[in-house]
């Protein structure tokens, strides 16, 4: 659809040179970082307050306009795409640390910001926000895919890191989801029912986070295993001996070989796993110890710890270039990568069988795993301009998702479902879906919030 | 209401002996453990199975009766009572340890069976589930209150601990709220909807739970301060240091004196707060002595550890006993408790507001708190059937109640809404309630689970 006259001539009276209806614009902000192609917004409106935000959906919903929330656009599967047109709410100007409560451990920030700017600002608190995905989102979108990251075994995702949201509701009225406390039986959780909603019931213009200690001190280790079973024997018998691991990241064979070639390193071509401890120093020299002897007795070699930052930055190297390694395996071609979190009892199953996929199939590719919480990335190297390929890509990542679902698993441990993976969620959830669907219609009665995500538009 | 003829022969005959009009029955189920007169349902069903409570469901849909689930009746703000009649679904033979999966950490369980069976059924598997919130709850009932205990601190309440949950709907479908993953990114947060929906939106049948190590070692310490503030400070300190305090529990010097009245005991009268520590003992070790550190710094005195469990229980006993004390200040009294959660900033000056309200009342009491939380607990000693001595201590919940809200905080951080706090959750949540609403409408369209709690019954 294209947009109404009058709405385009009341957003740009009121949002001047902030509304736009560019097309590099509405094509930049029509596409994330996944391979869906670009479907762009009619306009884009850059919001610097939750008023704002008010007032755009209080006159997108008087025209029955879809409206589309938009942080930094990272995300994977398709989550900013306008199929429907409509007008893209832009966030990334509101940037305002709003408060910082110390004592509570809790920081008060617009969605616009990012975890990188939250941490720099925290610096001198001596606390920090932990959940890191990687890529450079805003926190407002990293609250509505409910992203996770590598320290998520340690301290949760999303989910676990929201104390509260502000949240702006279809008929433009504005919402706290929770109080300040850090815990509270005082009705519906609506925190949690909004962290994941990717844009589909309101948008989130606030968000209230818990804080965490930085860690007195950092032991980081690594080790190889003769076995993925091995490696994922380790990280299990590890968490059930309640030793608690900050970080623990598994990369495959095939990826520490590309590894070794990217970077001239020489680790051993094994399944591999990548250890952090956080805590008061005497403490974690003992789980790092308690940690080794579960190791070496599960068949690990070349495990190597230190508890200085530098040579620990030097043990995690191969890690932290994964992503480049992976690359580079298969030049001029891009990292497509899948998304599975499964039991971790049927983990290393479900990686083996993820393997020989890849060796089944015409591509280059790898593991990488936050082994702890059960989630693994498959990445495969693809040309996203090949249909052939893109066709086979496809295939394996429904073989590899309907493996995971029925392993007891999900077809999405952190990325989301976007439009992408409907068809997933609907094999994955049963029933549950009606569900979603009704509290969908329920709070989105003409279904302009990002229409055509989680469920089909009507 | 009273029951329609035909629902009373259908479920009669299917049900045989586990469902009664019994009136003795009825009474028993229409009353929790707190001071709210029965509202008896006009029939208990015994179900034990997730088929029969559908089957429960849609029969009484079919005519219009409302439906009450009920575990142990342990609730205290009214939960279970039938206001409106209805059936009573009583869950409590429903007590099948389903499955251990001691790999994913993780238990499923039908919702009768109390954390302690399910604790003394894992024994051996060196796994355990925390939330503890002192009755002796279903887990079933501690889910739909969104239940928390002693060691929320460290291990999390209800909210962190249910990985999925299998509900029975208002048309009598069975959804399962999620998969086994440990994480995952389809969809709305299901689990958490119906986790502290206090039986308005379905009836849980099951719980996938997760499980935690036990800790190879314990050490308890006490320590008292010279202000509510020292000791609040003490625990504000420790947990910004991101040291992993296990437990630890607030008793103010009335209930510190009632102790040591009620036991012979002589810990010193004043602010006294209870720890523990989970873990390695090499790391335990280091812990207790950064928590000395800190303790002794903020003024703490009579610092004293043990790593020895019998000592340990010692060093507890006054907080073990807090209940019993506090009943002994005025014996033929009850112990009213009242819940109040705010962020920790405000947490010395809500209990020492309420230490003054107690002061200025004609009740004794005492204040006892999971104040790593920021939960606190005020109780009154009452004669319930004195209306004079309710309306005052009313008039005092009411005070601490919205003192807590004013202070960031929540009317409940675990007893939850029933219906005798409905009007706190609407001035707590404002606007919210109405979303709350909207998704109640759009679950349960007869309203006829749990009628007259969290919101008015129309």
């Amino acid at each position: 659809m294209s947009l109404p006259d009058s709405l385009a001539h009341h957003l740009a009276t009121r949002f001047g040179d902030r509304f736009s209806r560019a097309a590099v614009l509405c094509e930049q902000h029509g596409k994330g970082e996944g391979f869906y192609p670009p479907a762009p917004p009619d306009a884009v409106v850059f919001a610097q307050s939750t008023e704002e935000v008010s007032a755009i959906v209080k006159a997108c919903a008087a025209e029955g306009v879809p409206i589309i929330p938009f942080g930094a656009g990272t995300s994977l599967e398709g989550h900013v795409a306008a199929l429907k047109g409509g007008v893209c709410v832009d966030l990334s100007l509101m940037t305002g640390i709003v408060s910082v409560a110390p004592e509570d451990m809790q920081a008060t920030v617009e969605p616009g910001v990012t975890r990188k700017q939250l941490n720099a600002y925290l610096r001198d608190t001596g606390l920090f926000f932990p959940v890191d995905p990687g890529a450079e989102s805003t926190l407002g979108g990293m609250a509505a895919t409910r992203a996770s990251g590598t320290s998520t075994v340690r301290y949760g995702s999303m989910r676990d890191n929201i104390v509260a949201l502000e949240v702006v509701l279809a008929d433009g009225s504005i919402i706290r989801t929770a109080s300040r406390a850090a815990k509270s039986s005082a009705g519906y959780d609506l925190t949690r029912l909004f962290t994941g909603s990717e844009g589909t019931l309101g948008i989130i213009t606030r968000l209230t986070l818990k804080l965490h200690g930085i860690p007195e001190a950092v032991t980081s280790a690594v080790a190889a295993f003769p076995s993925v079973a091995a490696a994922v024997e380790t990280v299990t018998a590890t968490l059930q001996a309640g030793l608690p691991l900050a970080r623990v990241e598994f990369l495959d064979e095939a990826v520490m070989e590309a590894v070794n070639r990217f970077t001239g390193l020489s680790y051993r071509a094994a399944p591999t796993l990548f250890f952090e401890l956080h805590g008061a120093p005497m403490a974690i020299q003992s789980q790092a110890e308690d940690l080794e002897a579960i190791a070496l007795d599960l068949g690990g070699q070349d495990f190597r710890w230190t508890a200085d930052a530098e040579e620990g930055n030097a043990l995690w190297a191969a890690r932290h270039k994964a992503f480049y390694a992976i690359s580079s395996m298969h030049p001029g071609r891009q990292v497509l990568s899948m998304d599975s979190c499964v039991p971790r009892s049927r983990l290393s199953e479900c990686i083996l069988a993820a393997e020989a996929d890849i060796a089944a199939s015409s591509f280059r590719g790898g593991v990488v795993g936050h082994v702890g919480d059960g989630n693994f990335h498959v990445a495969v190297l693809v040309d996203p301009s090949d249909p052939e390929q893109m066709a086979e890509a496809e295939a394996i990542n429904d073989r590899i998702t309907r493996r995971a679902i029925a392993a007891g698993g999900t077809c999405t441990g952190e990325h989301g479902i976007g439009y992408g993976r409907i068809d997933f969620l609907a094999e994955e959830m049963g029933g549950a879906v009606g569900v979603m669907l009704k509290i969908k219609q329920a709070l989105d009665p003409q279904g302009l919030f990002n229409p055509g995500k989680l469920f089909r538009a009507p």
